[in-house]
């Protein structure tokens, strides 16, 4: 079969199935209350965040303009890896264009042929072509079930091995069975990779450094700098050792231009903001908790509330409504969904004010009433 | 074997054999000439590109908040998709936060175990880990032989077929046989996926368009926003059905957050200012041929100069010596280059005075002289 035919019918497939997806730019400033996006403590709008990222851009230039083993490693750099090593409890921290990069890195970096990943079913997408890449044999494990986990690994002793969760699961909202992964990981000697990106700045330092475990040798972490930081790039935090291997090894680190100054700069203020600011999160946690019991779902342990809806048109018709009240939430559908539920996800952040907010869960509440 | 053990025999391995990679971080400014980066144009620090990043993140905050796919579309992602559309003679564009990304998007969207691909041996890491994540099958052809491409897709006639080439190959500094891929592929029905990288800027449009290239709905190209753009990002550009089914279908396009929108100015200021500046890439032109004749290699077809070295050890001393003399130049050892021969990396960009170039060759004439 030809290319054309091939784009074609995978289009066609696409349009059958309702499943097209469209660009829908925005303008910088629109009416509509954003519940949709991942900006969950409203920093990217900060003013101390925008100021950074304008005067670092004014002083450092736009780009780096080469890989950061070249000549695209900033001391601006260094600050922002003391910082968040810092908040985060952690030995050190490299920092990387994307999260995703972030990802593909440290799995790229520490997994090969002869190593065992051990990946939660529910892992995102960037962590699931990490370990595609790497090449290293792969265990899939239902969602946060330790005592697959723990079998995994005792399925092959011996072996260099590293467990895959998220601190917050971006679909569904839930937490990892941190402390257990961590134990189990300790048991057999195997390393316990955990992104969270859903878990910074949502939880202050994070899920891992509530449970006590940040700096602990074998508990990694990934982060991005584009959610809770508002900004873009991503970081891997660690003992000193795994961050001079992913020098040394990371190809999407290595054969990557440096983060940009102005991201770099605007995740710095970023992280500053908070620090100083827990009440931020404090919001996140009570918008969260007030909407999911209005709407009689789960509290998630993140700041994005995933609701069921009972059909994919049903999630679609619901989104437009909100939207024409100024309201807009995200929906997922499958296949972008583990387990096949279209739902409406909506971000309880702390960047919109009281009154929005108001607004907000009051349309959602209507909306949704009506559906369900 | 423990990860600690693990970890340490690659630390030693690499100590021992003496490419251990530090990173080295620099100020904003510096009175190093700077011959080591991309920033081929001197873009990066252009003042109108600098007050378009600045701007930008005052107006739209630090980053976009989400994928491109929820909220983070921007309508200044859409005039610098236009801008570069309309610059490089393409029919459409499409952004990403990296270069990387453009590359793992394009073929990984487009190519699966049904297809294959036609790989140069030169390639980018960018493109290699795209094919290993893709699950193509693989054919790797020894460099610019057209007739190896040839024998390759008439070994496998009806199978979808992806031929991937640099326009510059970024190590080497020489050409793809552009003209002669292009038809081979049509002939065959095979998409032809040319990295710009190093070519954007450097020649214009690009050497698909200088070549009568671009438009053609068969050769895809893509490029990078950090090099002769001085920014952060990648992008594709090519016929609107290959764009729409990266918007639908590329993992990295589509589970990642948007770029940042100062870098989106950014390179949207400086893409006008290269095109109203055809002048800096004459230049380089000038420039890279003069050096080139000085040393008594061949002239590149891009900007940068590649000279090889005798030894490992010696293109490291001549890197140190040039930088006591206050001059950066790029060095490269294996396993970074494709024929295992050293060599110094020398940027003949148009970002550096007149006078500070006379002063940087006359130092890299006397050094090289030295070694060689
Ligand atoms: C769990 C998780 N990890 C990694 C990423 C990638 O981060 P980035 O957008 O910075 O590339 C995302 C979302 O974008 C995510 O949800
Ligand atoms: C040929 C080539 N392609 C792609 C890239 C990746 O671009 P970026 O740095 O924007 O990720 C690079 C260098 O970084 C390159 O040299």
């Amino acid at each position: 079969m030809g290319w054309q035919s091939w784009l074609d019918g995978a289009a066609a497939a696409r349009e059958e199935a309702g499943l097209t997806r469209r660009l829908r730019p925005r303008g910088p400033d629109d009416d509509v209350v954003d519940l949709a996006g991942n900006d969950y403590l409203g920093l990217s709008r900060h003013p101390e965040v925008r100021r950074a990222a304008a005067d670092a851009a004014l002083l450092w230039g736009a780009g780096t303009g080469a890989s950061r083993l070249v000549t695209g490693t900033l001391t601006l750099h260094g600050e922002l890896e003391a910082e968040l090593a810092d908040w985060l409890g952690q030995p050190g921290a490299l920092t990387f264009s994307t999260g995703y990069h972030a990802n593909l890195s440290i799995v790229g970096a520490l997994a090969d042929r002869t190593a065992h990943v051990i990946s939660d079913a529910h892992i995102h997408a960037s962590l699931i072509d990490a370990v595609r890449l790497s090449r290293a044999q792969l265990t899939v494990v239902p969602h946060n079930n330790v005592a697959a986990v723990h079998a995994a690994l005792a399925a092959r002793p011996g072996v260099r091995s590293l467990v895959l969760a998220e601190s917050v699961y971006s679909v569904l909202g839930d937490e990892a069975p941190l402390a257990e992964l961590a134990e189990v990981c300790r048991a057999y000697g195997a390393l316990l990779v955990v992104d969270e990106a859903h878990g910074v700045g949502v939880h202050g330092p994070g899920l891992v450094h509530r449970h006590g475990l940040a700096g602990r040798p074998h508990v990694l972490v990934t982060a991005t700098l584009s959610k809770s930081l508002g900004s873009q790039g991503g970081a891997v935090l660690g003992p000193r050792a795994v961050l001079d291997h992913l020098v040394n090894t990371a190809r999407p680190f290595i054969f990557d231009t440096g983060l940009a100054p102005a991201s770099a700069a605007a995740a710095l203020a970023a992280a500053r903001v908070a620090r100083a600011r827990p009440d931020l999160a404090d919001t996140i946690r009570a918008r969260v908790t007030g909407l999911a019991h209005t709407l009689d779902v789960p509290a998630p342990a993140g700041a994005v509330l995933s609701v069921p809806m009972p059909s994919p048109e049903a999630a679609v018709g619901a989104q437009a409504d909100l939207l024409t009240e100024g309201v807009r939430v995200g929906c997922f559908r499958p296949p972008s969904v583990p387990d096949g539920v279209s739902r409406l996800r909506i971000t309880a952040g702390a960047g919109v004010t009281e009154e929005e907010w108001e607004r907000a869960t009051k349309a959602i509440d209507s909306v949704v009433g009506e559906v369900r």
